[in-house]
C-alpha cells in the first residue's frame, strides 16, 4: 500500500472517530486552547500537546487558514474574558509566539514529508 | 521525469545561480528584509515579494528553523539600529505578524503539494 493510501486511510479513520467534521474541528480548537493556556506556564506537557495537535492537523490535512482562524477565535474569546474582568488584553499579543511555534513545526513536518 | 526529479533539478539550477549556499542564504535574507520593510507600508509590492521569497524557500527546501533564524537576525539588526537612534524597539513585535504570514503561506504550499 502506497504512502498516499496509508495516509488517506489514517485520515479517514481519524475523522470517523468524530461524527462530523465540525466535531473534529471543535476537538482541534479544544486542543489548541490547552496549548495556549499551557504555553507560558513552563509546563513540560505543552510540547506533547503541540505534537499531538500537529499530528492531528497533519494527518487530516487541515488547511492552514483554518488553524489561523482557530487561533484568532480563541484569542478573541480570551480578550472578551479579560475585558469583562477589567484587565488589559495586551498580554494576548504574546500568543503570536505560540502560533509561530505551531506553524513552524507543522511546516517542517510537511517539508520533511515531501518527496 | 518524475516530480521529484523535476523539483530536484529546479533546486539545483536555482542554487547554481549562487556560487555558494551562503550566498543563496544572503539573498534570501535580503529578500526577507525587503518584506519586513514593506510589510506595514501598505505597499502592493509586498505580496509579490512574499510570493517570490516563498517560492525560493519552497523549491530549495530550506529548513523552517533557518527562516526563523533569518527573521530573528533581521529583527535584532533593526533593534540595534532603533537603540542607536534612541527609539523604542517595541514596534518590532508587530513583525511577528509578518513571520506568521510567511510561515502560513509556506506551510499551505507544502500542504497542497503533498500527495
Amino acid at each position: 500500500m502506497g504512502e498516499y493510501h496509508q495516509r488517506e486511510q489514517q485520515r479517514l479513520s481519524q475523522q470517523m472517530q468524530f461524527s462530523t467534521q465540525e466535531e473534529f474541528l471543535q476537538q482541534l480548537k479544544a486542543d489548541y486552547r490547552q496549548i495556549l493556556l499551557l504555553y507560558f506556564a513552563n509546563d513540560t506537557k505543552v510540547k506533547q500537546q503541540i505534537d499531538k495537535f500537529i499530528n492531528l492537523v497533519f494527518h487530516a490535512k487541515i488547511p492552514v487558514p483554518q488553524i489561523i482562524e482557530i487561533h484568532m477565535e480563541l484569542i478573541e474569546d480570551f480578550s472578551k474574558q479579560l475585558k469583562i474582568e477589567g484587565r488589559s488584553d495586551e498580554i494576548l499579543l504574546d500568543y503570536r509566539l505560540t502560533l509561530i511555534d505551531v506553524l513552524a513545526h507543522l511546516c517542517e513536518i510537511y517539508r520533511c514529508s515531501a518527496s
